[in-house]
């Protein structure tokens, strides 16, 4: 009988197929002590090889199907394998506790996990759910029965599960699996993640499951508006079967264009960069074609730890994401922490006004120890791609000359030790402030670009925290006093013959683009899947014809009136 | 022997006269319990009586030397003596209790004072001190004795005194008496603002007094640095003769300005208008001649109190404004509560960055109630005067229209109600959000003036809260970013015909005039100590002159680069 469930919309897409219950039940060992530890410990052990021949094989298989990306989580649980944290704390209480493996790996494993679930972070909740995968394949082998898998599904199918571990998800054949539901998990669990970036349609936490949904039964997934709709009739399956057509031949136009230019309807080539916060985030980017990374949010390397990040793991870091942009530009903005973003273990005072206080920059000139130690790291991962460097929250010239001029002393610190540092990186600034705005003609004259960071611009602009509900309607991104200031920024640029990008929500946003292509904006940093619609927008438009009604909208007074007239002439 | 002290430097200037210790010791009387309470109380019914006869002499006097206002302060002292919280009390006290007159008035009015002055406020304060002073008047006629006065000084002195009531200042010849010390008091203490308002150099604040300062010793005080020198050096004396007369010499030159009108060199007229924030503010602006008033701060009737003022209290309190200016402008700002300014009882959400939150017209538009009051009688009280209405935190169209359209439905209402309302109010705002000045344009084609906030202006525009010390770098008034947008706002205004003032604390700022002069500010508004000294500098600029220095300093690109050109240009 036809009935509904919804959920969580956690990866978007349209699915319609034969369920398929897939279950991975977790096996609650008895509290047995042993007679022979060391024995028991032996036991253990042969399990741990084991299951490293297992996720050896998949990794390689994965990395065959799927590529170099998605099998880096196995490395990851091979690792694992090897956490004295884990291995040890099994063996240490197999021997003093006289515990059998099972009840070991048992207590030990939901231990570590039920803590980092308590870290409300969503990188932790990853390494959660790498742990209870490879403790659940550690336990398929100490009881002798296999590992559930879904790699041998071979008919069109959507499967309904608990939830899905991350061995679950890399074995997915998207030829047969074409979309999941899960009873729990919310948009930043494992399963929602893994769904998003193999593009693959899920619906999340819709709650126990009830038995009408049997193997075989037909299901449609809606996971744009996160409804399952089990044994649905004629006319509901073919009302969506007429929206996944649509859906996917539109997603298969976008998808031509990732490999494509930006370039404008009268062939003017715009750079449609991706903005990322983590190494996590790189995949998408390069999936969708983006031609580099407008901004790279630093910040996220130094929250939810306890203490900052040294200088070689930001060295790391920053290499990884040089070298996989394989010189595309990489935009990476220095620490942008205070406002709304604190760090528990950089105790500063209590501000009444944080979006107004001891922010990004300001912050790093009186500390400058931390900003040091960013700008070597910096530095000396310029040589592995096209870094740029930028400065967040400048509001005056001075702040400005400050930052540069401790960089080229590290730069020099650097040289005198031998150290090798490209001379071709770019040093620009990011432009959030109205002072800077309004100052932008000297400021022009001493970086190399500039990005405006609309969310905080508009921010201070309006007078209007854009956290705060009271104020929202202020939030105006449309408002030709944004406009405006985004022109005279541009402008400054134009004279001072340095491009302008822009970071902030409006650069992607498709009512936006029309006007800040005809203002002559060079650069747009988006999330990543807002680039291929960004690209098709963009080739549609013609740059000279904007040129000409940005001017008309920028005379208005107020956004109503240019909202309107942009999506009356560039029908988004 | 020469001896040095310092305390408060709370009313400026410098005296050289002789030491006269006046003690008006509080009677402190023991706790007796009296047979005949009748008696008792018809012996405080007199002291009242005698206390009345007193007061309405001193008030007579006051009002002959010093004007009506210098003697309403003891209009509050007759009212005092009728009010029953005080005279009930005591009567109560010696027919329940059985107590004498003495002891009961000393425990009732003692209670009255120490919870007032728990209350840490103001207006609160003065009124402590008239309870104390018309306490110790009744005790002296109940004891016997007279109550001291300083009526009697006939010989150039410098009055030494534990502390001074309204009583003592009111009665001070200011032939005779050149300035005051006291033991006891702050900068808000009942006899600092009396010396203020009477221009007569004070200290106070200085501890318990030795004996060395006895009657007759020879002192100078300088109340500009709170220093205080007994029997000094007959060098220090030359230098503080020498200072005392320059500080003399200057200060007429001032006064003589006070009768004459605001204009440049070059024969332009300009209007230095006062800020104010009650009407306490006004004998200071009248006295300093200021041309209107640019800003009635009505906040400051919200405020240390336990509910909303009434319509009809505030048309009192804006129709006594207006009467008193006698047709001069003034510009009365509607509620600008929020931010830094809180109403104990008026509830509102916990803000993050209240800088940026629902302030001033956002939460007037929220709460209508509220505003709708204000306006009321704001409208009826424009017949009284020349009344402009100012709208504060304006940021979009959309606001200033809602803002209008309630203004004229409730001056509709009035006309309904056949209340005659003038109809020659001009409609202004206040441009202190950065989205105002981009929109000025538009902003000036529906208001009659426009007033710029700067204090606000510039902590938005940098971005910068102007009340956190750790940012206080950003505070910078001669910026070019923000005189950029100065000129942007008098330049929109210019093009509609409407006249622009400005009413932050860069109105009054000597080193910021001129260039406001040159880019052609009509209306200055500041505190009333200020348009004095602004009245002789606005008489040494030439306007003409400064419209191209303004030009030349809008060029550069550090805050120090204009400072130090109009450090130079105009001598200041």
């Amino acid at each position: 009988m036809a009935s509904t469930f919804t959920g969580v919309a956690a990866s978007p897409g349209f699915a319609i197929a034969k369920a398929f219950r897939f279950t991975n039940t977790q096996y609650t060992p008895q509290k047995l002590t042993i007679a022979d530890a060391e024995e028991e410990a032996g036991r253990f052990r042969q399990a741990i090889e084991k299951a490293k021949g297992e996720i050896e094989d998949i990794r390689r298989i994965t990395e065959q199907k799927l590529g170099v990306q998605k099998a880096e989580i196995f490395e990851a649980h091979l690792f694992l394998l090897e956490d004295p944290d884990l291995v040890d704390a099994v063996l240490d209480k197999i021997t003093d506790e006289q515990w059998s493996a099972e009840y070991a790996l048992y207590e030990v494993t939901t231990g570590v996990v039920d803590m980092l679930l308590e870290l409300d972070n969503e990188m932790v909740r990853e390494r959660a759910a790498d742990v209870k995968d490879v403790s659940g394949r550690l336990m398929s082998h100490l009881i002798g029965k296999p590992y559930a898998t879904l790699s041998g599904i071979s008919e069109e199918t959507i499967i309904f599960a608990e939830d899905l571990t991350p061995s679950d998800t890399a074995q997915l054949d998207l030829n047969y699996i074409h979309g999941f539901v899960t009873e729990i998990g919310s948009r930043t669990s494992h399963s929602a993640i893994m769904a998003r970036s193999l593009e693959l349609p899920a619906v999340v936490g819709i709650g126990t499951m009830p038995a009408s949904i049997a193997d075989g039964t037909l299901v449609i997934l809606d996971a744009t508006e996160g409804r399952v709709f089990i044994d649905p009739s004629e006319e509901v399956l073919a009302q969506y079967r007429e929206k996944k057509q649509q859906y996917d031949e539109r997603r298969a136009q976008l998808k031509r264009l990732s490999q494509q230019p930006s370039v404008t309807a009268d062939g003017e080539h715009l750079e449609l960069a991706a903005n990322i916060g983590s190494i996590e985030d790189l995949a998408k980017v390069l999936e969708n074609g983006a031609d580099g990374v407008g901004l790279f949010r630093t910040e996220f390397l130094y929250m939810g730890r306890n203490s900052f990040p040294s200088e070689e793991e930001q060295y790391q870091t920053y290499k990884h994401v040089l070298e996989k942009l394989n010189g595309k530009r990489v935009v990476i903005r220095t620490l942008d922490i205070g406002g709304d973003k604190e760090l528990p273990y950089l105790e500063l005072p209590k501000e009444s006004n944080p979006f107004l206080g001891l922010r990004a920059l300001r912050l790093c000139l009186k500390r400058e120890d931390l900003f040091r130690t960013q700008l070597r790291a910096l530095l000396r991962a310029s040589v592995h791609g096209k870094l740029n460097i930028m400065f967040p929250m400048i509001a005056v010239l001075s702040e400005l000359r400050e930052a540069k001029r401790i960089l080229e002393e590290e730069r020099e610190k650097l040289r005198l030790e031998g150290v090798s540092v490209s001379d071709s990186i770019e040093v620009g600034m990011m432009i959030e402030i109205p002072a800077a705005v309004l100052g932008a003609d000297h400021l022009a004259k001493e970086v190399d670009f500039f990005s405006i960071g609309t969310n905080d611009l508009i921010q201070y602009t309006m007078a209007a925290d854009r956290m705060n509900e009271s104020v929202a309607y202020l939030y105006q991104p449309y408002h030709p006093s944004i406009l405006r200031l985004v022109e005279m920024v541009i402008k400054a640029a134009d004279r001072a013959g340095i491009w302008t990008g822009m970071c902030g929500e409006m650069a992607g946003d498709l009512t936006a683009i029309p006007l800040l292509l005809g203002m002559g904006l060079n650069e747009f940093s988006m999330s990543a899947g807002s680039v291929l619609p960004a690209r098709e927008l963009v080739g549609r438009l013609s740059k000279k014809e904007w040129a000409a009604l940005s001017e008309q909208a920028l005379a208005m007074g107020t956004q109503e009136e240019v909202k309107q007239f942009v999506e009356q002439r560039s029908s988004v």
